[in-house]
């Protein structure tokens, strides 16, 4: 019996581009037998001869400037946005208007205008049996998924504090260009959009609780930079001119949950030695655990179920074959995974999901995750602007 | 030639009290010749028995219930408050005005007006000679006085970030006892004051920053708890009878210096598994210092002066004879200090400063400094009541 | 310009035939412009049903159950050797005289005479452009690319010790089946062999030095295992009958180089609770590293060059574009790369050392380096029978 | 009523002499209600002028050069023995001979033909309730007293390995003077004695197992260096003229164990970058221990008896109260010890056997103790002439 196929439309052939296109291609052989066959169609961009050349390297079967002939493609059933957060809304409304399941990077949206739009949209196209996720990868990071199971277990208790910080270090030089990411048009915001909301996201999935109030500030400490040479990615080359530095280098906040406990995340692009370190930590009643993205396949977890003399945090590396489904694909215990392989996972997951008629949630983040998140962002915004506590729109 | 002595008298002969003493005892032996011989005078208590045990088994000279005694005892010239809280205020003014040499515990006071009452009659004090530090021994651990140097010669540069959390777990079980600390007239506050206090000089001490606005929250996630049966220490036994817990469990503050740097803070007596950890990280332009109090002897210490490929966080064993003038009179490279040498490293100074006629700063916390921190408490305190950013006081 | 391509024909599909078959599947996209795109001919396993799925599941064109097939089809230019170490000899050098470039897993051969005969014969096909290499992939661990460029650049200085420790724990259950792994007429040696090969490989690699005397000893702590009911793998389960395991269970070995520097090597299949930890450590004149295998992406460096107050084993953290070309094809820098990408490093040396004329050494391991490691191997054994120790031949 | 005094007579003024009197002054208060009080009586040592100060600073009585003076005193019951190595044997024997308990620094003696005698002196003085005790003060680190306490209950299991790597580097410079601890006719041997000789003793006392065959090796990597311009302490500077190195640089052993388990000790002074890095692994059957001794208050433990998918090595602070009764007389939870505090718990046990009269063994190490490690290093010494295993005397 030939398995089935899932054709696939790409926005986007960057860094995400790379890394998604990755797991299409890795799923067949790595998951097997798989859910379906992904088979790579056309891919999006907005420089033709880049984009040319990713449908070569990939193995796209066409390149295109124009994100509406992946639209018009009856062959393509499924339609992954890695596009910048200011080509989100149409292209994905698009998409599955025209009946093709939806895959978006994070965060949802420019703002929860066009989230709100999106989700409803979404929840509209699952009447017909179409899928949507958004892609909160780090979800399936292997100690992500241990730390989700443990605290469903019960085994952390009741939840007192969620701590998150995403640090990175490549804005530290202030002679470094001003890249889309730093310009408030295209990335929406800094690193509000581009790092809490992983924090934001990974606090829903973990806990399952909700945020019901945030107090938010932001820093921006170079307000003007270099322009790149070049109009694509992030690492081109300083120009001599200069332009203005629109979104934020770094943002705090405190959060507050609807069963009384605490939050606090921090993320920022000046913390000089940081390349990107996450690290998640979340306290309850009966243990805690803690991970961080840079150790991937290793959670820390603690029990006061211990005997007391015994009781200490321990390091366990989550690659054993029964942790979860979907590590047991790849390599025998204690064979690390890296990055790339959450995404491995997570478009595994879409794809089952999409070939199975299986729910996204709660593994996946969901349109209407993404609007959660997006209702914190803009609380956090409102909060700083209002230089106080506000609370989340539900 | 005989070495001069210094005659101490000790208010408190618990936990603090044991570990000021000890550090007294161990003084004329390890700074070697030292500064002066501590004399152990006398020791003050509410429990009469328990003082007398105290006395006996640190070898002071006698026991009383009544503070006043070693004020009026001429044979005193340092005065050692470790008693809670509510009593720093009167003791040391009264000390001060004495004339004797005062160290008090941290926090300097129970709110503001108490400390800019106590700053003013140490600042009277000054002109007589008199000199007068709080115990904020932690500023003594080698890590700290490493990192200090290395921020002081510029190794970090202008500072963006400051991050600090200081996690303990002791109130998880609801069935602890009420113990003095958790009662607001006896505390002032909980970790607020206990923990945050710490974070709050350490970033003063650290970066020479201060800092000009504050947004914090607390929380009180166990309201009420058993009456403790023994009413000293924090290990008394629950009773039947419950009481009310009248401070912070947990305290989160967001913090702006007066360079735009931004800092966080975060402490907790909930945070299952972490028995006392305090981690501070400081990130500037030019590299990064991050240390952790159980590891007191470790820093961690990056650079961008490093070549690229060599960046990284070292961990530097601060054991070495020449890092600090504190740590040569110990042992040789390679043999660690405790907890209890921060004391020791604290009570060197200031007997070395007493004798030899040295300022307290900037190594030692000044009352001034003591003030300081209540302000930032108190901003904090004004803060969370108005649900917003509020000024520190100057 | 049509890309250049090379037919691959692979033995072996079960752990490592999946790793290399990736890492021939990623090659054309990841490394890009690709040296040569691999065509994935034929693949060869005893069992046929399995062969065949292999074939299907990672795209090969055909399976078989007879490796000359393999060797007698003209389009196969790569022949790729993961069997277990009985069926090295025979079949590589069958390839290499049928002007085949060769890949064969660790250790080279089951023993000395055949190490011998295989590097004669790669010798011999070298003279008509045929390339052989040794997957001693973790030369390729990111860590290890920079660990081995201090040492060649002299950062590390003359070398005084070499350490390595490779512990896993997969035997400890005495119920574990007699895997392939545990007869000696299959698997030639136990962790000798399969572990030991690889930090034998490793000094050298790292050092430049050569091993001229050793003296080592290794333990069978469970004698008898019950019979896996299936054949092939690790992980079938047991049966009821049971057989001799005629392997090592554990190896030491203490080291002697050529320099004077003394090593000390350790693999065990009973280190409860080390999944595959593999940690090297290299001392200088200069400054040391270390790393370990499941942390690939670190590398511990300490520098005496570095002022005496700000030594330190650094963590660096092996992911920047400019440390090593195998790495910038990856991610941005922070993102962590897992286990499989040595493999891909290993295969892009090798297709680019075929595709472009490149020499295999010294980043990649020759039969050579295999046959010297035979040596050492070797030189273990007989110094177990001699009980003491003895030279290696050269 | 009058607690019991012990009169202390000391040998060795510098680094141990320090740490011991360290240790019998903290005693009356720490441990409280002492088993008896140290009272310090004399001290001895070869340079009149610091004997004199030695004995001012740490408030000895009085201060000679003639150890046998200490012998002669009816004021001192036990004689404390941190003299070099070549000091320890007549010394020892007096002091037993002369009715005094006697604690000596490890290792025991210069040779097996000392060890035996004076384990046979110690014996007979046993019977008149002269206790002994050699200082392997590391026995008393908060880590080790929790790793034997779940091996000696069989939360390990049986036990497969022991590995002890004790690394330091201050002999990397060529130009680090020859300090008494490299000449043979003080030290004995290098860091056979000096760092193995802790390595074997731990190794017996935390398994309760026996070496029985050992094979060695030793290294002297820098033969001649210049002779220091003062005549104590390990830290004098170099003067012109050179002299011969007579002792060990490196030591390497393998061992195995009465259980057939295999063990493996390394142990150097040029091993850059490790101050005094101590790391102790034990796997066994049901678990795993390891500790190092620079973190000295956390033990790694790894349990199978954990569900599978929790498994991981666990981070315990033994700094709870109810581990162990050395512990708890400190500080509370979360307060770090360090190194001292080794042999404050040494001596607070020695003191307390001797008052109460209490067996040393288990946690205490006999001159029984101290002959058996002089036997394994014996041992090593003869197998490395002889270039292959040796059976351990026993």
């Amino acid at each position: 019996m030939q398995p089935k196929t899932i054709g696939v439309g790409m926005l986007g052939y960057a860094f995400m581009g790379k890394a998604h296109t990755n797991a299409y291609k890795k799923l067949p052989y790595i998951y097997y037998p798989p859910p379906a066959i992904p088979v790579l169609q056309g891919i999006c961009g907005r420089n033709p001869k880049a984009v040319r050349e990713a449908a070569e390297r990939f193995g796209y079967r066409y390149g295109t400037t124009d994100w509406k002939r992946l639209i018009d493609d009856p062959q393509i059933e499924l339609f992954d946005n890695n596009g910048p957060n200011n080509v989100h809304q149409d292209p994905c409304i698009a998409a599955l208007e025209a009946g093709k399941h939806t895959l978006v990077e994070k965060p949802l949206a420019m703002d929860v205008s066009q989230a709100r739009k999106m989700a409803a949209v979404a929840k509209e196209a699952a009447k017909q049996g179409i899928q949507s996720m958004v892609a909160f990868s780090n979800r399936f990071c292997p100690a992500v998924l241990l730390a989700r199971r443990l605290i469903q277990e019960g085994k952390i208790g009741p939840i007192y504090h969620f701590r998150a910080a995403f640090l990175q270090d490549w804005l530290v030089d202030p002679n470094f260009p001003r890249a889309w990411r730093l310009q408030k048009e295209i990335a929406g915001s800094g690193v509000l959009g581009d790092l809490n909301a992983h924090s934001i996201d990974m606090a829903r999935f973990l806990t399952g609780l909700e945020i019901t109030e945030v107090c938010g500030v932001t820093q921006t400490f170079v307000a003007e930079r270099p322009l790149p040479l070049e109009a694509s990615g992030l690492s081109g080359k300083a120009g001599e001119k200069k332009g203005a530095v629109s979104v934020d280098d770094a943002s705090l906040g405190m959060l507050r949950f609807n069963n009384g406990a605490l939050g606090s995340i921090e993320a920022s692009r000046f913390a000089t030695g940081r390349k990107s370190l996450w690290q998640i930590e979340v306290y309850g009643r009966r243990g805690a655990v803690q991970f961080e993205l840079t150790q991937n396949n290793l959670l820390q977890y603690f029990s006061l179920d211990d005997p007391l003399e015994l009781q200490g945090f321990r390091t366990i590396p989550v690659t054993e074959a029964d942790v979860h489904d979907f590590i047991k694909h790849w390599w025998p215990p204690g064979h690390m995974l890296g990055w790339e392989h959450h995404h491995c996972h997570a478009i595994f997951h879409l794809v089952n999901c999409i070939a199975n008629k299986l729910t996204i949630a709660p593994w996946g983040a969901t349109f209407e995750d993404g609007l959660k998140v997006q209702l914190v962002l803009d609380a956090l915004q409102r909060s700083e602007k209002e230089r106080g506590w506000v609370k989340v729109e539900q």
